[in-house]
Protein backbone atom coordinates (compact mmCIF):
# COMPACT_ATOMS: atom_id res chain seq x y z
CA UNK A 1 0.00 0.00 0.00
CA UNK A 2 0.86 3.65 -0.04
CA UNK A 3 0.24 5.91 2.35
CA UNK A 4 0.55 9.70 1.75
CA UNK A 5 0.90 12.83 4.23
CA UNK A 6 -0.26 15.91 2.38
CA UNK A 7 0.25 19.24 3.96
CA UNK A 8 0.16 22.70 3.00
CA UNK A 9 3.25 22.46 1.81
CA UNK A 10 5.15 19.51 1.59
CA UNK A 11 3.98 16.20 0.39
CA UNK A 12 5.46 12.94 1.69
CA UNK A 13 4.54 9.65 0.48
CA UNK A 14 5.50 6.14 1.74
CA UNK A 15 5.53 2.69 -0.14
CA UNK A 16 4.90 0.04 2.56
CA UNK A 17 5.19 -3.57 3.12
CA UNK A 18 4.02 -5.36 6.05
CA UNK A 19 3.96 -2.49 7.79
CA UNK A 20 7.56 -1.05 6.85
CA UNK A 21 9.08 1.35 4.46
CA UNK A 22 10.61 0.52 1.63
CA UNK A 23 10.24 3.41 -0.15
CA UNK A 24 9.84 6.90 -0.26
CA UNK A 25 9.12 10.55 -2.09
CA UNK A 26 8.95 13.53 -0.91
CA UNK A 27 8.51 17.06 -2.26
CA UNK A 28 7.05 20.29 -1.72
CA UNK A 29 4.08 19.91 -3.92
CA UNK A 30 2.19 21.10 -1.02
CA UNK A 31 -1.57 21.61 -1.39
CA UNK A 32 -1.26 25.38 -1.53
CA UNK A 33 0.22 24.92 -5.19
CA UNK A 34 -2.82 23.18 -6.53
CA UNK A 35 -6.13 24.39 -8.26
CA UNK A 36 -9.26 22.63 -7.64
CA UNK A 37 -9.72 19.56 -9.80
CA UNK A 38 -6.35 18.89 -10.25
CA UNK A 39 -5.26 16.55 -7.28
CA UNK A 40 -5.66 13.48 -9.29
CA UNK A 41 -3.67 13.97 -11.67
CA UNK A 42 -0.82 15.66 -9.02
CA UNK A 43 -1.23 12.37 -7.51
CA UNK A 44 -0.94 10.13 -10.32
CA UNK A 45 2.38 12.26 -11.27
CA UNK A 46 3.84 11.83 -7.88
CA UNK A 47 3.11 8.08 -7.32
CA UNK A 48 3.64 7.03 -11.25
CA UNK A 49 6.79 4.60 -10.30
CA UNK A 50 4.92 2.94 -7.62
CA UNK A 51 1.48 2.81 -9.64
CA UNK A 52 3.39 0.91 -12.39
CA UNK A 53 4.53 -1.07 -10.31
CA UNK A 54 1.02 -2.12 -9.30
CA UNK A 55 0.39 -0.51 -5.86
CA UNK A 56 -3.71 -0.25 -5.70
CA UNK A 57 -4.43 1.17 -2.37
CA UNK A 58 -3.79 4.57 -1.08
CA UNK A 59 -4.49 6.12 2.18
CA UNK A 60 -4.01 10.28 2.54
CA UNK A 61 -3.84 12.07 5.78
CA UNK A 62 -3.19 16.04 5.82
CA UNK A 63 -4.52 19.16 4.46
CA UNK A 64 -5.71 17.39 1.33
CA UNK A 65 -8.71 16.87 3.09
CA UNK A 66 -9.35 20.40 3.83
CA UNK A 67 -11.86 22.81 1.93
CA UNK A 68 -8.73 24.12 0.14
CA UNK A 69 -7.54 20.11 -0.51
CA UNK A 70 -8.90 17.17 -3.01
CA UNK A 71 -12.30 16.92 -1.20
CA UNK A 72 -12.97 18.06 2.33
CA UNK A 73 -13.60 15.17 4.96
CA UNK A 74 -15.26 16.53 8.29
CA UNK A 75 -13.32 17.03 11.46
CA UNK A 76 -14.22 14.04 13.99
CA UNK A 77 -15.05 15.09 17.46
CA UNK A 78 -12.24 13.83 20.17
CA UNK A 79 -12.48 11.55 22.26
CA UNK A 80 -11.33 9.58 18.93
CA UNK A 81 -10.05 5.79 18.73
CA UNK A 82 -7.70 4.62 15.57
CA UNK A 83 -10.78 3.05 14.32
CA UNK A 84 -13.08 5.47 14.61
CA UNK A 85 -10.37 7.88 12.28
CA UNK A 86 -10.17 4.78 9.82
CA UNK A 87 -13.53 4.23 9.78
CA UNK A 88 -14.28 8.08 8.88
CA UNK A 89 -12.85 7.59 5.85
CA UNK A 90 -13.67 8.62 2.62
CA UNK A 91 -13.25 6.68 -0.59
CA UNK A 92 -12.31 9.26 -3.40
CA UNK A 93 -13.05 9.01 -7.34
CA UNK A 94 -8.91 7.85 -9.13
CA UNK A 95 -9.22 5.36 -11.69
CA UNK A 96 -6.60 2.39 -11.37
CA UNK A 97 -6.61 2.33 -7.31
CA UNK A 98 -8.48 2.77 -4.31
CA UNK A 99 -7.75 6.42 -2.76
CA UNK A 100 -8.96 7.01 0.72
CA UNK A 101 -9.01 10.28 2.78
CA UNK A 102 -8.77 10.31 6.26
CA UNK A 103 -10.72 12.95 8.53
CA UNK A 104 -9.04 15.56 11.11
CA UNK A 105 -10.13 16.38 14.78
CA UNK A 106 -11.35 18.63 15.96
CA UNK A 107 -11.67 19.39 20.23
CA UNK A 108 -12.80 22.11 22.49
CA UNK A 109 -12.16 23.42 25.79
CA UNK A 110 -14.25 23.84 28.93
CA UNK A 111 -15.21 27.28 26.97
CA UNK A 112 -16.55 25.63 23.59
CA UNK A 113 -13.50 26.94 21.65
CA UNK A 114 -12.54 24.63 19.27
CA UNK A 115 -9.15 23.23 18.09
CA UNK A 116 -8.53 21.56 15.28
CA UNK A 117 -6.00 19.15 13.54
CA UNK A 118 -5.41 17.69 10.01
CA UNK A 119 -2.54 14.58 9.51
CA UNK A 120 -1.27 14.98 12.92
CA UNK A 121 -4.56 12.16 14.24
CA UNK A 122 -2.24 9.61 12.06
CA UNK A 123 0.50 10.42 13.81
CA UNK A 124 -0.83 9.92 17.18
CA UNK A 125 -2.24 6.73 15.84
CA UNK A 126 0.55 5.33 14.95
CA UNK A 127 2.52 6.72 18.76
CA UNK A 128 -1.01 4.83 19.89
CA UNK A 129 0.28 1.68 18.77
CA UNK A 130 3.73 1.92 19.78
CA UNK A 131 2.62 3.17 23.80
CA UNK A 132 0.22 1.32 24.37
CA UNK A 133 -3.34 2.46 26.15
CA UNK A 134 -1.31 4.12 29.27
CA UNK A 135 -2.34 7.96 29.52
CA UNK A 136 0.44 9.91 27.98
CA UNK A 137 0.98 13.48 26.53
CA UNK A 138 2.40 13.88 23.21
CA UNK A 139 4.10 16.90 21.75
CA UNK A 140 4.21 17.18 17.85
CA UNK A 141 6.00 20.09 17.48
CA UNK A 142 6.26 22.22 14.25
CA UNK A 143 4.78 25.90 12.87
CA UNK A 144 1.41 25.14 14.85
CA UNK A 145 2.66 23.00 17.50
CA UNK A 146 0.31 20.01 18.04
CA UNK A 147 0.06 18.70 22.21
CA UNK A 148 -2.30 15.64 22.64
CA UNK A 149 -3.50 13.64 25.39
CA UNK A 150 -3.66 9.37 24.88
CA UNK A 151 -5.87 7.32 27.24
CA UNK A 152 -7.17 3.87 26.97
CA UNK A 153 -6.34 4.08 22.86
CA UNK A 154 -8.19 7.06 22.25
CA UNK A 155 -6.55 10.78 21.53
CA UNK A 156 -9.30 12.62 23.84
CA UNK A 157 -8.15 16.07 23.35
CA UNK A 158 -5.38 18.88 21.94
CA UNK A 159 -4.09 21.76 22.40
CA UNK A 160 -2.39 23.94 19.10
CA UNK A 161 -0.26 27.03 19.82
CA UNK A 162 1.60 29.37 17.07
CA UNK A 163 4.86 28.83 18.25
CA UNK A 164 6.60 28.29 14.81
CA UNK A 165 4.31 30.70 12.86
CA UNK A 166 5.13 32.99 15.67
CA UNK A 167 9.12 33.46 15.66
CA UNK A 168 8.59 33.71 12.10
CA UNK A 169 6.15 36.23 11.64
CA UNK A 170 8.14 38.20 14.81
CA UNK A 171 11.56 38.39 13.27
CA UNK A 172 10.27 39.01 9.66
CA UNK A 173 7.87 41.36 9.87
CA UNK A 174 8.33 42.74 13.87
CA UNK A 175 10.92 45.37 15.58
CA UNK A 176 12.38 42.26 17.12
CA UNK A 177 13.90 40.87 13.37
CA UNK A 178 15.76 44.63 13.04
CA UNK A 179 17.70 43.00 16.39
CA UNK A 180 17.90 40.08 14.74
CA UNK A 181 20.78 38.24 12.55
CA UNK A 182 20.53 35.02 11.70
CA UNK A 183 23.51 33.17 13.12
CA UNK A 184 24.05 28.64 14.57
CA UNK A 185 21.87 28.15 17.25
CA UNK A 186 22.69 29.60 21.03
CA UNK A 187 22.13 27.48 23.23
CA UNK A 188 22.95 29.80 26.11
CA UNK A 189 20.50 32.43 25.02
CA UNK A 190 17.95 29.68 24.40
CA UNK A 191 18.37 28.91 27.97
CA UNK A 192 18.17 32.75 28.99
CA UNK A 193 14.53 32.73 26.97
CA UNK A 194 13.03 29.52 28.75
CA UNK A 195 14.08 31.07 31.97
CA UNK A 196 12.77 34.54 30.96
CA UNK A 197 9.45 32.50 29.83
CA UNK A 198 9.22 31.44 33.48
CA UNK A 199 9.20 34.70 35.12
CA UNK A 200 5.62 36.88 35.85
CA UNK A 201 4.34 38.61 32.61
CA UNK A 202 2.49 37.24 30.07
CA UNK A 203 3.97 36.97 26.13
CA UNK A 204 3.81 40.10 24.38
CA UNK A 205 5.57 41.51 27.67
CA UNK A 206 8.56 38.98 27.53
CA UNK A 207 8.55 39.19 24.11
CA UNK A 208 9.62 43.16 24.30
CA UNK A 209 12.00 42.42 26.76
CA UNK A 210 14.11 40.52 23.84
CA UNK A 211 14.53 44.15 22.49
CA UNK A 212 15.05 46.09 25.60
CA UNK A 213 18.00 43.46 26.37
CA UNK A 214 19.15 44.42 22.62
CA UNK A 215 18.85 48.04 22.93
CA UNK A 216 20.88 48.06 26.33
CA UNK A 217 23.71 45.38 24.50
CA UNK A 218 22.69 43.05 27.13
CA UNK A 219 21.70 40.50 24.18
CA UNK A 220 24.37 39.97 20.98
CA UNK A 221 22.23 40.83 17.59
CA UNK A 222 23.28 36.62 16.88
CA UNK A 223 21.57 35.80 20.15
CA UNK A 224 18.35 37.36 19.34
CA UNK A 225 16.69 34.42 17.03
CA UNK A 226 17.95 31.77 20.31
CA UNK A 227 16.31 33.80 22.69
CA UNK A 228 13.29 34.04 20.97
CA UNK A 229 12.80 30.73 20.32
CA UNK A 230 13.74 29.61 24.52
CA UNK A 231 10.30 32.23 25.08
CA UNK A 232 8.37 30.46 22.91
CA UNK A 233 8.77 27.40 23.35
CA UNK A 234 9.08 27.77 27.42
CA UNK A 235 5.77 29.48 27.17
CA UNK A 236 4.25 26.73 24.99
CA UNK A 237 5.30 23.93 27.26
CA UNK A 238 4.01 26.11 30.58
CA UNK A 239 0.51 26.04 28.70
CA UNK A 240 0.69 22.79 27.67
CA UNK A 241 2.07 20.53 29.83
CA UNK A 242 1.24 20.27 33.74
CA UNK A 243 4.43 20.76 36.01
CA UNK A 244 6.83 17.43 35.89
CA UNK A 245 4.80 16.29 33.74
CA UNK A 246 6.35 13.43 30.96
CA UNK A 247 6.50 13.89 27.30
CA UNK A 248 6.53 12.19 24.52
CA UNK A 249 7.79 13.74 21.41
CA UNK A 250 8.04 13.51 17.77
CA UNK A 251 9.03 15.43 14.77
CA UNK A 252 11.90 16.59 12.56
CA UNK A 253 15.44 15.57 14.21
CA UNK A 254 16.31 19.28 14.68
CA UNK A 255 12.92 20.89 16.41
CA UNK A 256 12.68 17.67 18.08
CA UNK A 257 16.11 18.36 19.83
CA UNK A 258 15.13 21.98 20.82
CA UNK A 259 12.37 20.83 22.40
CA UNK A 260 14.01 17.98 24.37
CA UNK A 261 16.53 20.45 25.61
CA UNK A 262 13.47 22.67 26.63
CA UNK A 263 11.61 19.75 28.02
CA UNK A 264 14.65 19.13 30.29
CA UNK A 265 15.63 22.85 31.31
CA UNK A 266 12.09 22.55 32.68
CA UNK A 267 11.52 19.67 34.89
CA UNK A 268 10.22 17.11 32.10
CA UNK A 269 11.07 13.39 31.51
CA UNK A 270 10.66 13.11 27.63
CA UNK A 271 10.74 10.46 25.18
CA UNK A 272 11.60 11.04 21.63
CA UNK A 273 10.29 9.08 18.58
CA UNK A 274 11.06 9.89 14.76
CA UNK A 275 8.66 11.07 12.51
CA UNK A 276 8.06 7.98 10.58
CA UNK A 277 5.52 7.59 13.30
CA UNK A 278 3.28 9.21 10.55
CA UNK A 279 3.68 6.01 8.20
CA UNK A 280 3.36 3.41 11.07
CA UNK A 281 0.07 5.77 11.55
CA UNK A 282 -1.14 5.18 8.31
CA UNK A 283 -0.41 1.44 8.33
CA UNK A 284 -2.11 1.04 11.59
CA UNK A 285 -5.82 3.07 9.72
CA UNK A 286 -5.33 1.11 6.87
CA UNK A 287 -5.62 -2.36 8.45
CA UNK A 288 -8.51 -0.66 10.28
CA UNK A 289 -10.18 0.53 6.92
CA UNK A 290 -9.68 -2.87 5.59
CA UNK B 1 7.98 77.96 25.87
CA UNK B 2 7.72 75.02 23.31
CA UNK B 3 7.16 71.39 24.26
CA UNK B 4 7.87 68.55 21.68
CA UNK B 5 7.25 64.97 21.41
CA UNK B 6 8.99 63.30 18.91
CA UNK B 7 8.66 59.86 18.27
CA UNK B 8 9.67 57.03 15.76
CA UNK B 9 6.65 57.86 12.89
CA UNK B 10 5.13 60.99 15.13
CA UNK B 11 6.33 64.75 15.75
CA UNK B 12 4.04 66.53 18.09
CA UNK B 13 4.85 70.17 19.85
CA UNK B 14 2.30 72.35 21.89
CA UNK B 15 2.92 75.80 22.09
CA UNK B 16 2.15 76.78 25.92
CA UNK B 17 1.90 79.56 27.89
CA UNK B 18 0.67 79.51 32.06
CA UNK B 19 0.77 75.66 31.69
CA UNK B 20 -2.01 76.01 28.99
CA UNK B 21 -1.51 75.09 25.08
CA UNK B 22 -2.09 77.65 22.89
CA UNK B 23 -1.18 76.26 19.76
CA UNK B 24 0.11 73.04 18.30
CA UNK B 25 1.80 71.21 15.53
CA UNK B 26 1.69 67.83 14.53
CA UNK B 27 3.03 65.84 11.77
CA UNK B 28 4.37 62.34 10.23
CA UNK B 29 7.69 64.07 10.64
CA UNK B 30 9.29 61.19 12.97
CA UNK B 31 12.60 60.29 13.67
CA UNK B 32 12.81 57.35 11.07
CA UNK B 33 12.48 59.92 8.27
CA UNK B 34 15.02 62.38 9.03
CA UNK B 35 19.32 61.54 8.20
CA UNK B 36 21.64 61.86 11.15
CA UNK B 37 22.78 65.48 11.26
CA UNK B 38 19.29 66.83 9.67
CA UNK B 39 17.76 66.82 13.26
CA UNK B 40 18.41 70.80 13.99
CA UNK B 41 17.08 71.91 10.50
CA UNK B 42 14.11 69.72 10.83
CA UNK B 43 12.95 71.19 14.26
CA UNK B 44 13.63 74.65 12.77
CA UNK B 45 11.51 73.88 9.77
CA UNK B 46 8.64 72.14 11.78
CA UNK B 47 8.58 75.44 14.28
CA UNK B 48 9.14 78.35 12.13
CA UNK B 49 6.22 80.19 13.17
CA UNK B 50 6.55 79.84 17.09
CA UNK B 51 10.47 80.79 16.67
CA UNK B 52 9.56 83.72 14.12
CA UNK B 53 7.19 84.70 17.07
CA UNK B 54 10.54 84.63 19.87
CA UNK B 55 9.86 81.79 21.25
CA UNK B 56 13.40 80.50 22.72
CA UNK B 57 13.14 77.41 25.31
CA UNK B 58 12.13 74.00 23.72
CA UNK B 59 11.85 70.92 25.92
CA UNK B 60 11.75 67.36 23.75
CA UNK B 61 11.22 63.69 24.85
CA UNK B 62 10.81 60.69 22.69
CA UNK B 63 12.56 58.59 20.33
CA UNK B 64 14.59 61.94 19.28
CA UNK B 65 16.67 60.96 22.89
CA UNK B 66 17.19 57.63 21.43
CA UNK B 67 20.54 56.68 19.42
CA UNK B 68 18.87 56.77 16.29
CA UNK B 69 17.61 60.17 17.14
CA UNK B 70 19.63 63.76 17.47
CA UNK B 71 21.21 62.77 19.99
CA UNK B 72 21.04 59.87 22.61
CA UNK B 73 20.05 60.93 26.02
CA UNK B 74 21.16 57.71 28.50
CA UNK B 75 18.04 55.83 30.02
CA UNK B 76 17.50 57.22 34.03
CA UNK B 77 16.85 54.09 35.83
CA UNK B 78 13.80 53.67 38.53
CA UNK B 79 12.59 54.40 40.96
CA UNK B 80 12.58 58.01 39.00
CA UNK B 81 11.11 61.33 39.91
CA UNK B 82 9.79 64.16 37.83
CA UNK B 83 13.01 66.19 39.52
CA UNK B 84 15.08 63.64 38.66
CA UNK B 85 14.45 63.22 35.16
CA UNK B 86 14.34 67.01 34.55
CA UNK B 87 17.53 67.33 36.00
CA UNK B 88 19.10 64.52 33.57
CA UNK B 89 18.05 66.81 30.38
CA UNK B 90 20.60 67.32 27.90
CA UNK B 91 20.86 70.93 26.23
CA UNK B 92 21.45 70.22 22.50
CA UNK B 93 22.96 72.86 20.17
CA UNK B 94 20.42 74.96 18.16
CA UNK B 95 21.10 78.51 17.00
CA UNK B 96 18.49 81.01 18.52
CA UNK B 97 16.80 78.75 21.35
CA UNK B 98 17.90 76.74 24.21
CA UNK B 99 17.05 72.93 23.08
CA UNK B 100 16.85 70.21 25.48
CA UNK B 101 16.39 66.87 25.53
CA UNK B 102 14.45 64.01 28.21
CA UNK B 103 15.68 60.96 28.90
CA UNK B 104 14.20 58.11 28.86
CA UNK B 105 14.09 55.24 31.80
CA UNK B 106 14.92 52.12 32.50
CA UNK B 107 12.96 49.27 35.05
CA UNK B 108 14.44 45.57 35.42
CA UNK B 109 12.42 42.66 36.33
CA UNK B 110 13.19 40.65 39.05
CA UNK B 111 15.13 38.11 36.90
CA UNK B 112 17.15 41.71 36.01
CA UNK B 113 15.75 41.56 32.64
CA UNK B 114 14.94 45.22 31.33
CA UNK B 115 12.40 47.22 29.85
CA UNK B 116 12.62 50.79 28.48
CA UNK B 117 10.49 53.31 27.51
CA UNK B 118 11.10 56.94 25.91
CA UNK B 119 8.43 59.44 25.72
CA UNK B 120 6.08 58.04 27.77
CA UNK B 121 8.11 59.20 31.25
CA UNK B 122 6.91 62.87 30.08
CA UNK B 123 3.20 61.61 30.09
CA UNK B 124 3.40 60.11 33.52
CA UNK B 125 5.41 63.12 35.03
CA UNK B 126 2.29 65.35 33.91
CA UNK B 127 -0.34 62.63 35.44
CA UNK B 128 1.63 62.17 38.55
CA UNK B 129 1.44 65.94 39.05
CA UNK B 130 -2.72 65.45 38.37
CA UNK B 131 -2.94 62.32 40.64
CA UNK B 132 -1.29 63.56 43.41
CA UNK B 133 1.55 61.63 45.70
CA UNK B 134 -0.52 58.45 46.07
CA UNK B 135 0.28 54.88 44.45
CA UNK B 136 -1.27 54.52 40.85
CA UNK B 137 -1.46 51.98 38.39
CA UNK B 138 -1.37 53.90 34.83
CA UNK B 139 -1.68 52.44 31.54
CA UNK B 140 -0.71 53.92 28.46
CA UNK B 141 -2.07 51.72 25.45
CA UNK B 142 -0.55 51.34 21.95
CA UNK B 143 2.25 49.68 20.03
CA UNK B 144 4.13 48.81 22.96
CA UNK B 145 1.61 49.67 25.69
CA UNK B 146 2.94 51.06 28.86
CA UNK B 147 1.77 49.94 31.89
CA UNK B 148 3.54 52.14 34.95
CA UNK B 149 3.48 52.38 38.78
CA UNK B 150 3.72 55.53 40.56
CA UNK B 151 4.34 55.85 44.01
CA UNK B 152 5.28 58.71 46.76
CA UNK B 153 5.41 60.92 43.31
CA UNK B 154 8.27 58.84 41.62
CA UNK B 155 7.97 56.13 39.01
CA UNK B 156 9.15 52.91 40.48
CA UNK B 157 8.50 50.60 37.43
CA UNK B 158 6.69 49.49 34.23
CA UNK B 159 6.13 46.85 32.01
CA UNK B 160 5.58 47.10 28.23
CA UNK B 161 3.69 44.66 25.97
CA UNK B 162 3.97 44.42 22.27
CA UNK B 163 0.07 44.09 21.97
CA UNK B 164 -0.45 46.36 19.11
CA UNK B 165 2.42 45.69 17.48
CA UNK B 166 1.60 41.95 17.87
CA UNK B 167 -2.06 42.55 16.20
CA UNK B 168 -0.91 44.50 13.38
CA UNK B 169 2.02 41.55 12.25
CA UNK B 170 -0.62 38.81 12.79
CA UNK B 171 -3.22 40.16 10.47
CA UNK B 172 -0.57 41.25 7.78
CA UNK B 173 1.52 38.24 7.74
CA UNK B 174 0.23 35.08 9.54
CA UNK B 175 -2.57 33.38 8.79
CA UNK B 176 -4.88 34.56 11.05
CA UNK B 177 -4.73 37.73 8.63
CA UNK B 178 -6.54 35.10 5.59
CA UNK B 179 -9.84 34.73 8.31
CA UNK B 180 -9.69 38.49 8.83
CA UNK B 181 -12.13 41.00 6.56
CA UNK B 182 -11.61 44.44 7.90
CA UNK B 183 -14.71 45.98 9.26
CA UNK B 184 -16.06 48.18 12.22
CA UNK B 185 -14.84 47.22 16.08
CA UNK B 186 -17.32 44.82 16.91
CA UNK B 187 -18.36 44.42 20.30
CA UNK B 188 -19.66 41.15 21.27
CA UNK B 189 -16.65 39.49 19.46
CA UNK B 190 -14.26 41.55 21.48
CA UNK B 191 -15.77 40.59 24.48
CA UNK B 192 -15.43 36.62 22.91
CA UNK B 193 -11.87 37.96 22.88
CA UNK B 194 -11.46 39.16 26.49
CA UNK B 195 -13.23 35.79 27.39
CA UNK B 196 -10.83 33.66 25.84
CA UNK B 197 -7.33 35.34 27.14
CA UNK B 198 -8.93 34.54 30.47
CA UNK B 199 -9.83 31.04 29.90
CA UNK B 200 -6.60 28.06 30.17
CA UNK B 201 -3.17 28.28 28.11
CA UNK B 202 -0.91 30.54 26.51
CA UNK B 203 -1.62 33.39 24.13
CA UNK B 204 -0.31 31.27 21.24
CA UNK B 205 -2.83 28.77 22.20
CA UNK B 206 -5.80 31.06 22.12
CA UNK B 207 -4.28 32.89 18.45
CA UNK B 208 -4.87 29.33 16.82
CA UNK B 209 -7.77 28.98 18.04
CA UNK B 210 -8.95 32.59 16.30
CA UNK B 211 -8.04 30.35 13.31
CA UNK B 212 -10.39 27.40 14.45
CA UNK B 213 -13.08 29.58 15.10
CA UNK B 214 -12.66 30.72 11.59
CA UNK B 215 -12.54 27.20 10.00
CA UNK B 216 -15.39 26.07 11.40
CA UNK B 217 -18.05 28.69 10.86
CA UNK B 218 -17.97 29.79 14.35
CA UNK B 219 -16.46 33.93 14.19
CA UNK B 220 -17.14 35.72 11.32
CA UNK B 221 -14.65 37.02 9.02
CA UNK B 222 -15.79 40.86 9.96
CA UNK B 223 -15.76 39.82 13.64
CA UNK B 224 -11.73 38.38 13.71
CA UNK B 225 -9.97 41.53 14.60
CA UNK B 226 -11.92 42.45 17.18
CA UNK B 227 -11.66 39.19 18.46
CA UNK B 228 -7.68 38.93 18.30
CA UNK B 229 -8.09 42.56 19.90
CA UNK B 230 -10.07 41.50 22.93
CA UNK B 231 -7.44 38.21 23.69
CA UNK B 232 -4.27 40.80 23.45
CA UNK B 233 -6.16 43.14 25.60
CA UNK B 234 -7.26 40.96 27.86
CA UNK B 235 -3.99 39.05 27.63
CA UNK B 236 -2.21 42.23 28.51
CA UNK B 237 -4.27 43.50 31.35
CA UNK B 238 -3.97 39.81 33.19
CA UNK B 239 -0.04 40.20 32.53
CA UNK B 240 0.04 44.11 33.91
CA UNK B 241 -2.79 44.48 36.71
CA UNK B 242 -3.56 43.12 39.93
CA UNK B 243 -6.94 41.08 39.79
CA UNK B 244 -9.42 44.01 40.31
CA UNK B 245 -7.04 47.06 40.20
CA UNK B 246 -7.74 50.43 39.29
CA UNK B 247 -6.33 51.91 36.58
CA UNK B 248 -5.15 55.12 35.05
CA UNK B 249 -6.14 54.97 31.40
CA UNK B 250 -4.23 58.11 29.21
CA UNK B 251 -4.19 58.29 25.09
CA UNK B 252 -5.98 58.17 22.02
CA UNK B 253 -9.38 58.40 22.30
CA UNK B 254 -10.43 55.43 20.22
CA UNK B 255 -7.95 53.08 21.91
CA UNK B 256 -8.28 54.63 25.67
CA UNK B 257 -12.45 53.54 24.82
CA UNK B 258 -11.45 49.92 23.66
CA UNK B 259 -8.68 49.57 26.79
CA UNK B 260 -11.37 50.88 29.05
CA UNK B 261 -14.47 48.86 28.33
CA UNK B 262 -11.40 45.84 28.41
CA UNK B 263 -11.18 46.97 31.99
CA UNK B 264 -14.42 47.05 32.65
CA UNK B 265 -15.42 43.67 31.43
CA UNK B 266 -12.12 42.54 33.42
CA UNK B 267 -13.41 44.01 36.84
CA UNK B 268 -11.13 46.66 37.09
CA UNK B 269 -12.22 50.32 38.16
CA UNK B 270 -10.93 52.66 35.31
CA UNK B 271 -10.21 56.60 35.34
CA UNK B 272 -10.04 58.25 31.82
CA UNK B 273 -7.53 60.97 31.31
CA UNK B 274 -6.61 62.85 27.66
CA UNK B 275 -3.57 62.46 25.48
CA UNK B 276 -2.13 66.11 26.31
CA UNK B 277 -0.71 64.95 29.87
CA UNK B 278 2.09 64.61 27.66
CA UNK B 279 2.29 68.24 27.28
CA UNK B 280 1.26 69.14 30.95
CA UNK B 281 4.37 66.54 31.68
CA UNK B 282 6.52 68.66 29.56
CA UNK B 283 5.37 71.82 31.55
CA UNK B 284 5.93 70.62 34.60
CA UNK B 285 9.60 69.28 33.33
CA UNK B 286 10.64 72.40 31.75
CA UNK B 287 9.41 74.04 35.34
CA UNK B 288 11.90 71.70 37.08
CA UNK B 289 14.68 71.90 34.62
CA UNK B 290 14.42 75.44 35.49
Amino acid sequence: MIGVDWGTSSFRAYRLREGAIIDRIETRGGILGIPTGAFPAALRAALAPWLAAGESEILMCGMVGSRQGWAEAPYLPCPASPAEIAAAALTLRFEGARVRLLPGLVTRGLDGVPDVMRGEETKLAGLLAMLGPGPALVCLPGTHSKWARLEAGRITGFTTHMTGELRAVLLDHSILGRLAQPAPPDEAAFRRGLDRAAAPGGLAQHLFGTRALGLLGELPVTATESYLSGLLIGAEIAAAARPGEAVHLAGAEALVARYALALAATGHPCQRHDEDVVAQGLVRLAVMAG
